[in-house]
């Protein structure tokens, strides 16, 4: 079995869009549109399921599109209104897929609200959708990073939450208002290798020997610099990184090149990687050099040639573990 | 000959470091303190010209501490001293050890101050001091990226000026107030890939065919996506890298480990690359699993076993290229 553990939809019908855009437009949110299952259907067997059928995926851990959470977009209403409307779809996309999706939940964060706030959203999509993860902002700003480091604990309440709930969080940022940006060309990488330095930097696994986050995109930087990071461990005094960091933090294998996941898989252990694609998501090309979608990460993982247990390790088995409510 | 692109006089005498402390804490600058010659001799010999004997590095491209250039610190006034006072200590190393040492100046950028007015310091470097080049900083506000992009046209008249004297720019921030990265773990390599995403969304280096930008750090996250940026140039309607980028940037090999730097080899062209340590500098111990500095990066661009000629360009060659005012 083969679990893409990062899809985001990004095919939503158009009415959840437009609802969207006349909720940001207004004083006051109309109300949400009536969507049919057919016009659910159809958003995902186009494109999502056509994609994971071509590609022999059987299960995506599918969450709402990334880069259309705008945290800084409104109040901490918009937020909640548009997160639960958001969960909401991708719910019914697992109730009427159940074997091919299941769900992880965008968060009502807002730029200075305590993500305390956000326990509420997160624990009716576990315990009421049936969600097994979700996506945690470290900057709901919008690209101007000026909230608490993820080390903070400020957050704290809300990683209680998910120890609680035994699920785990992805760290995904989302669009970006700062014009030095470029949202998947450098705030999503920034976001990942900053995660992770903070994590380096600080005992929050001490404190929460249970907590698990997955960086995306492969890890950032990191993997290629995993050198500096080690030395910088070292530098500051820190546990070795095996220790302090990587039993708790996963790294997906969105890296859309061979050259990048051979990279990844020699540098980091096994037991930390879970296969994602990002699919249908930043990169949608054909690589002309491959003849192939950057995106169809199964291909870089198939050559490594790994060996059958390692292989089923990064197709499932670690996403089983990092992701218990998956089942088995 | 082996040429390092990337070191930083991180070793100054502590006379210099107290002014620079006693700037930032007083209302007017107390005089810069004579420094002797034996002075500046010591702090050279002991560290960093005695680790380039060992590593056989013949000369290094010299610049003063990226961390402590610190634009975000006091007025433009402040930083107009800072960086003259850098600039001239850089200068004397270069006199007294002038077989080993070329110069690269620090800017005296200052937050929201226009960078027209660093002109005058770079022309006093290039054309007084025999200096080859200047590093830019493209977030003088010390992590909170509020100025504008590289590219945007309110760089273009330090750009005409890099032109007209022929020096390139090494992309480099400095330390970040900002808690939420750390400056050697995350803010550099973030600036990285920032900066050159920044280059594949614009049309600067059609704009100025003979800029050339040295985006350190073995270009932050970028060659280990480099299937990433292939396929969002592509996604953008960019032109393919090779024309649109890759003409003007190049990238040191600032990588700490083996795997890091195959990468880096095997996919960014050989032109591209120019041997780099950033020693004495960021990660300064020893890797346990090589019982090597982590930044001893010659050792692992011997290990890639290149041909003779690809050696000279990259050891060499390229950076007499990238920076003409070496000489031949």
């Amino acid at each position: 079995m083969i679990i893409d553990c990062h899809g985001h939809y990004t095919t939503v019908p158009q009415a959840h869009t437009d609802w969207r855009k006349a909720q940001l437009a207004g004083e006051t949110a109309p109300a949400y549109p009536v969507i049919s299952d057919d016009e659910i259907r159809e958003s995902i067997e186009g494109s999502q399921l056509r994609l994971m059928r071509e590609r022999g995926v059987d299960l995506t851990i599918f969450s709402p599109r990334a880069s259309a959470m705008a945290h800084h977009e409104g109040t901490e209403e918009t937020s909640r209104q548009w997160a639960a409307a958001c969960n909401d779809l991708i719910y019914r996309v697992t109730q009427l897929f159940p074997s091919s999706f299941a769900g992880v939940c965008q968060l009502p964060q807002s730029p200075g609200v305590p993500i305390a706030n956000s326990i509420g959203e997160l624990r009716r999509c576990v315990e009421e959708l049936g969600f097994v993860g979700c996506n945690l902002n470290p900057d709901p700003s919008g690209g101007h990073w000026n909230s608490a480091p993820l080390t903070d604990r400020s957050w704290y309440p809300f990683y209680e939450a998910m120890v609680e709930l035994d699920v785990p969080a992805m760290v995904h940022v989302s669009a970006v208002t700062n014009p030095n940006f470029h949202a998947t060309g450098s705030a999503y990488l920034n976001a990942d290798t900053t995660a992770f330095m903070q994590f380096l930097q600080s005992d929050l696994f001490k404190d929460f020997p249970d907590l698990r986050m997955i960086i995306p995109h492969g890890g950032g930087a990191v993997p290629y610099h995993w050198g500096r990071f080690r030395g910088l461990a070292d530098m500051l005094d820190r546990p070795p990184l095996a220790e302090s960091v990587m039993r708790n933090v996963f790294f997906d294998t969105c890296v859309y090149h061979q050259p990048g996941i051979n990279l990844l898989f020699e540098v980091i252990d096994l037991d930390n990687l879970m296969f994602g694609s990002e699919m249908v998501g930043a990169v949608r090309g054909i690589d002309p050099t491959t003849g192939h979608y950057f995106d169809d990460t199964r291909r870089y993982v198939e050559a490594l040639g790994l060996s059958e247990d390692d292989r089923a390790r990064v197709f499932e088995g670690n996403a089983r573990r990092v992701y218990p409510r998956l089942g088995l």
